[in-house]
């Protein structure tokens, strides 16, 4: 098994109440040299396969399932392989 | 600025309901070479200060806000400095 991390992030043009809730939480408690901040998904995956066929299905599975490709994008990190 | 990338994911000990979801979904569409699936977050912050200073910051806004010490882990990066 190979382990892969996708990280998805909203696109720059898109809002992130989210990521403005966390930033103003900061600076209330101090951290006044807190910019932009942006929160993403960071997903996981264990799978099986070469790493050319791991490259292409993880590529599919983000376009079919695990992105929004309307207002989010991706990118993605193949690993070491995990044991068994 | 500096570009901070902070990386949550639950505890290996803990239950992750959305990660089993996603994996039952991606077997569902054909992709049975996938094994476990965890999500987590990825958190972007930009910050100014030094190298020093930001690492210590982040560690602090980790524990008091962005992570919760209970269930989930962390880690981050510390990237390149974006512009002015």
């Amino acid at each position: 098994m190979t382990k892969v991390n996708v990280y998805v992030t909203l696109r720059e043009s898109v809002v992130d109440p989210q990521g403005i809730a966390a930033k103003d939480a900061l600076h209330k408690l101090g951290f006044d040299e807190v910019g932009n901040v942006r929160i993403g998904r960071l997903i996981e995956l264990e799978l099986s396969g070469t790493q050319a066929e791991i490259e292409e299905r993880v590529k599919k599975m983000c376009e079919v399932l695990l992105v929004n490709k309307v207002i989010e994008d991706y990118s993605f990190e193949i690993g070491e392989v995990a044991g068994k």
